[in-house]
């Protein structure tokens, strides 16, 4: 017999999965003819509200795994906060693996809480990750899995995602019309489905504007701090000024900026600087930049909320969809 | 037959024990001849790396546990790196799972791990833990334990810290020497051990530089921005303003720091500012934060080394101790 799921509930009564979890939780934000529906619903169809008995029967803990590239970036963190909002209030707990960054780590970080028997796992793969043998074996496991912004491009799986080409092509048309017109893109690592899909908004809007591509504005390197202020270094030694960067994310968009202070340059007037992501940093800064909101925290939830799904009711009833959140950009200082 | 731990292995050598990991491991810093040694000594008492020969026997994986308030927090994000560090290099794999502040979360958190088998748990308590039942039981089922930073005084237990009453006074008295004699405080919560010597600290300077406590400059609350931004607002509204202020973590004085700015109050001339921790973000913000330089990644480090002996030697060879680090007052434009 397949248990009734909170999402069953919902779907019957014409409401949201959370309404009637926080109704069979007696939250007082719910009203009590609400509550009543619910509850008699719940008991008619034998809904059992404690994961354990479920865990028990797929020998599985209550425990989600998480994997990030870095426990260090704000973005991260932010998405962490969201999946344990969910799992918290549905009573599963948060294992939280950092990869570094290192493919290496990624794999050993699976496969382990693959061996502690975790009920699912929630991914956002490492820069240098270009193999995806481990993600496929936690499928042929049948393990749970959601990927969030950084996705596997070739495992079929749910994923939480921003539209990265369009948000990346919207910033870049937002630098150009306010008077940039030699823009550099710093792009993060060649083979990550992200920072391509970036790139390609990048190249993207400068085509629509008839601007033809630089290829020695455009420079590869890591996600971190330290990337952006090398990237930053090069075209300063080159003698190859931009009037204005596009950051592949915050990080790489803080390290340019503290190269471009270092120079004495002033920003947004010499070089104009956008950043990807919204980390908390980017509004504390001075001038405050302007960034690509990404919504991690939602990210985060409705990564949980997905993966708490498959572990209920089975990845056949939920389905394999990539959710696209919306993302939009924050106009600050950095730019003129 | 008790294993050969790499310690006993350094210890007979008179040689230390990260070294005698890395002749293990060949690393190009290491001698050929120490090199040479270190894998004698080894293959003649059938010293084992891996560890998990050891879980076998006690039944535990090779996973290191971690509790920490928030992942958030640049501060233990830096020593989540640290004890990943060693973990690593010693083939243990490293699972972080956050209180939010939040004392029933770190119990959850706590139980959890035991549960799942971890090798020992690393821990940085919760801003409104004080019952301590949790860790007692950990110790009563022999589950290797060492507190970082935030330490349960009364579980006697390894702790990696700082000496806090020093580092609060000598920021206190840098303020004084110059020539800011209306200092307030923001002290975090009244409960929590590191919080109550960071006050102490304060109170002693102004006591040996003659100045009375004023009860009103003292303003309790929690560990964020929003704290400090808070009990900056609390000063204002009553009009009550300090020429300096010395706040319990770097989060609470970017509250301070940001609610400071809103009021169009210069920082450092109306108003100095002193954080604790050295959180990425004191250097970014504009003008940069003085601030104590709390050693995160290598209390990390020495957390993590001292819980992998215990793994490994067994806590009656360890002991308990109190291990404490240096920390230093940095000097930026924050004050004058």
């Amino acid at each position: 017999m397949r248990l009734v799921s909170i999402t069953d509930i919902a779907k019957k009564l014409g409401i949201s999965a959370s309404t009637v979890s926080r109704a069979l939780k007696d939250h007082p934000d719910i009203s009590n003819e609400t509550k009543r529906r619910v509850k008699k619903l719940a008991k008619d169809s034998k809904y059992s509200p404690n994961p354990i008995s479920q865990s028990l029967k797929s020998n599985r803990t209550t425990n989600i795994g998480v994997i990030i590239p870095e426990i260090a970036h704000d973005s991260f963190a932010k998405a962490i906060s969201g999946i344990e909002e969910i799992a918290y209030q549905t009573g599963y707990t948060t294992l939280v693996c950092q990869s570094n960054e290192n493919y290496e780590r990624e794999v050993v970080n699976s496969n382990m809480l693959l061996k502690q028997r975790v009920a699912g796992i929630i991914v956002s793969i490492s820069q240098d990750t270009m193999k995806s043998d481990h993600f496929r074996n936690l499928i042929d496991y049948h393990m749970p899995l959601v990927f969030f912004d950084r996705a596997c491009d070739d495992i079929k799986a749910n994923k939480v995602v921003i539209d990265d080409a369009k948000s990346a092509f919207h910033a870049a048309i937002y630098l150009l019309e306010r008077g940039y017109n030699k823009i550099a893109h710093f792009a993060g690592p060649k083979e990550l489905g992200i920072c391509q899909r970036r790139l390609e908004g990048y190249r993207a809007a400068l085509k629509k504007s008839g601007i033809s591509i630089n290829d020695q504005l455009i420079r590869f390197g890591g996600m971190s701090e330290e990337d952006g202020y090398k990237s930053m270094d090069g075209l300063i030694r080159e003698k190859n000024l931009p009037d204005a960067i596009l950051a592949v994310n915050d990080p790489v968009a803080i390290g340019a900026f503290q190269r471009i202070k270092e120079e004495g340059l002033n920003i947004p007037n010499d070089i104009g600087l956008v950043g990807f992501s919204n980390n908390r940093i980017t509004s504390l800064v001075d001038p405050p930049l302007t960034t690509v909101n990404q919504p991690f925290y939602d990210m985060g939830k409705k990564s949980a909320e997905i993966l708490i799904r498959i572990i209920r009711d089975g990845i056949e009833s939920v389905g394999t969809s990539t959710f696209t959140l919306e993302a939009e950009l924050i106009i600050r200082g950095s730019t003129k």
